[in-house]
């Protein structure tokens, strides 16, 4: 019965959550501005609410009572245990007042970014920045100590990095981050050689208005299978994929002028929704139903957009419809596509950034927030920092340009300190896992040619979709492609398409 | 400290409830069909949540000490104190089991009803009504059981309009409800004989697009003094006033072919979301913050929409941006807007009745629910009674349709029993309000022409909205108009009006 106990203790978490996440994506899409101060107390006090429910005393008794009875569980259901077991102990080592006060402080940090970004404010950034960082410290610090007997964590960040991405050693992000730190800046010049010799894609020439291209929009996010019944399309400042499982929320921004970035956008946040609606239905509500962690989420929207979305057979393949809703501009023609969506050249922002440079733009958030966790630097640091990783790494001077230097990003102030690295571990993950798809579908290609996508999707479905976290991440990626993570997929793919 | 923890507890219970109030919303606007299912089970959990909160045992020693150092608290904490007090006695008044039973029951006969009633099936719908009067019944009794050595209350009906209209005396319903039901149906032939004397309005000739309607609302909310940075207006099957004090999201629908009405609907929900916007910021989040009961609340709608909304000066004043928006068509001219807007004419439905008849389909409920509550009447005997009501009332015949008969609103299948004399008692509240409004702000027919609201909003926030629950509904009464509530404020709006 103490199963069971459980259970009905983590559906209730998952009612609280699916109201934090709807009020989330509600925060950033619909709200009027007034609405915020508000919002944020309601936000704070469900995840107060959440704590005080999971660190209520009586589960240590139920965990030891279901533990002594695990033989009696179904498998799923040992699975389900081990993850209830694995979010107890992590929820349990930060005290709620901690969560209270990084919930407050980071509504407040991201609440200025909106504004003293644009405005390159760095000045007053800083200090509501630093509280940030303070409290991630503290938090880091404190899954440090509670965890560390059974983890065996090398350092307090490596405790935050578990909490985005469950089960990734901060070894195997080092080793898989020094190889591309070596391996890609040396590509690159090769890259742009090679683009400039094969000539340079023509740009969008007049604006196309927004109806149109959502109208796209819809047209591939069918075509990627997103149903429209148990999602929804919407505008964000700043896009993202939210909602719940049976209610996928994913945002866009539109710009007139530059519709194809636009487009591979929305291709992404797909993929993520994909993931989380094809989760084991039979599961919701439990933590061993959920998705993986960030990096394997971001896997599966790299999938739809770098592996599958900006290969040849796909932009072939879309090529008319985006000519039917977007009208016959030269830029539209297939074979300037493929040169749009592989073009390489370094830039300042991340968000921007083409598959082989953007690594680098993670490897610089990762170095500076692990230094500033693990006290190696502070927070007044940073954009002296930014300014010699920009030039060591990708030869930009961001010197005085805060706003498209450290002041780019939202995870920071909205205090997501651990989360970086999991955009480049998806990148790795998702080039693995559609080396392994392709060796089972081996007429992939021909079928993306034909936008026939179902055998893709019934790939992923079976090897990561309704696994949920039945299995760990190491677990996973052996049964999905027979090997634990490394950088020999990616580097082979941005080989094999950019040279 | 035992006032603090209480504070803390109804601080709690209103972050839930803005998590309710905003998933409710979206439920209704932007919901996508597939979500429903987990956004139920999301509210049903915030519903127990909350409904444990407030049950917990330790508050009975935190009101008592709270009580025995009341001296110790400033006035407006001493009416906080009394309404919290207030509001955890009725929620522990009715044991746990009968508010599961009526969630299950009400849902079920909601549920039922959305197809029977289309269908005009009274005798499938009967027996599954009859489950949900009688477990109102149970509540009836444990709420005047638990209440009634305090409050004192005539009978059981009572308890049921104590919590719908807080303070709210059945002898005071029934004196002006008496009033009414003398005076209005008298009046009624002599309205429709002079509407039809002066001619009939002429109706819209052609159709308006959406867009043009909804930039007139919004014209017309701003005018109202709505702030859409603090609220939205958008889209819903079935209109209503949501959200939280600080983000107030109205909602109407558009009709292509009579865009008159919904304008009207617009300024209904405006008068809402100003009261709700409008309460003390200082005390947000807690009880003595909160609106006062449903009449008072339709109050404030119907002064909107019923006092100022379709009174001459103020339709005149709009008529210009109506055109603006709308085009010339001439039921858009001022003098044709006023007929519309003040057109008499007895019909089956309550909610597309207009304001002399509006008390009849009130009365005619009040009294057969009251009856079935009380045991003097069966849900068997409904049809019969609304029959001879609706005949005696408004001289209509109802026989064999259920469907535009006691089968037309939600309220009874939802449970809301006790509910329906909100509606009428707030008619008259807002004529009883207006009319001292005038009183203070003599010119105010000549500002309403100009549209210069100000000081009527003033006085609207002086007298109602900044008061929240500080004083109980009589004491509003006397402080904002000099006098308790009756009859005689509305009865001579009607006249003046119609006459």
């Amino acid at each position: 019965m103490s199963y069971q106990k459980l259970t009905k203790t983590f559906h209730r978490l998952a009612q609280l959550e699916h109201a934090g996440a709807m009020l989330g994506w509600d925060q950033q899409v619909m709200m009027p501005a007034k609405g915020n101060e508000a919002r944020g107390e309601a936000l704070a006090e469900l995840s107060v609410l959440s704590t005080e429910i999971i660190q209520q005393p009586a589960l240590a008794d139920a965990f030891a009572a279901a533990e002594a009875d695990a033989d009696n569980l179904e498998p799923w259901q040992q699975a389900n245990l081990r993850e209830m077991r694995e979010q107890w102990k992590k929820a349990n080592a930060i005290p709620a007042d901690l969560v209270e006060a990084k919930a407050l402080t980071t509504n407040e940090c991201e609440y200025a970014w909106r504004s003293l970004r644009p405005a390159n404010d760095w000045k007053s950034f800083e200090p509501k920045l630093k509280k940030v960082f303070d409290l991630c410290r503290e938090e880091a610090q404190a899954l440090h100590s509670a965890l560390n007997d059974e983890k065996g964590y090398v350092n307090a960040y490596e405790a935050l990095l578990d909490i985005y991405d469950p089960g990734t050693r901060l070894s195997r992000v080092d080793a898989v981050f020094a190889e591309l730190k070596t391996e890609l800046p040396a590509l690159l010049p090769q890259v742009m050689e090679k683009q400039r010799a094969d000539g340079l894609p023509a740009v969008q020439q007049a604006p196309v208005d927004k109806s149109h291209q959502i109208a796209l929009a819809k047209d591939i996010m069918a075509t990627l299978g997103f149903d429209f019944d148990a999602g929804r399309l919407d505008e964000a400042a700043h896009p993202f994929s939210g909602g719940v499982s049976t209610d996928s929320r994913i945002t866009t921004r539109y710009s007139d002028t530059n519709v194809v970035e636009g487009l591979m956008g929305i291709i992404h946040e797909t993929g993520h929704s994909r993931y989380e609606t094809g989760l084991n239905p039979n599961w919701r509500g439990q933590p061993v139903g959920q998705s993986m962690g960030m990096g394997v989420h971001e896997s599966q929207s790299l999938f739809f957009e770098m592996q599958m979305g900006r290969s040849a057979p796909f932009i072939d393949a879309i090529a008319p419809k985006v000519q039917q809703h977007l009208g016959n501009d030269p830029a539209f023609q297939a074979e300037n596509l493929r040169k749009l969506y592989t073009q390489v050249q370094p830039g300042l922002i991340r968000v921007n950034a083409d598959e082989v440079t953007y690594p680098m733009h993670v490897i610089l958030r990762y170095e500076i927030e692990r230094d500033v966790i693990l006290g190696d630097a502070e927070v007044s640091d940073i954009p002296e920092l930014w300014n010699q990783k920009m030039k060591d790494l990708l030869g930009l001077d961001t010197t005085g340009n805060y706003k498209d230097g450290p002041m780019q990003d939202v995870h920071w102030p909205a205090g997501a300190v651990g989360y970086f690295p999991s955009y480049t571990l998806g990148a790795m993950t998702a080039a693995q896992m559609h080396a392994a798809m392709v060796r089972a579908v081996p007429d992939a290609p021909e079928r993306v040619a034909r936008l026939d996508l179902k055998p893709i999707f019934a790939w992923l479905s079976d090897n990561v979709w309704l696994k949920g976290r039945s299995l760990n991440y190491d677990d996973l990626m052996i049964e999905a492609t027979g090997e634990t993570l490394n950088s020999r997929y990616f580097l082979e793919h941005i080989r094999s398409r950019y040279l």
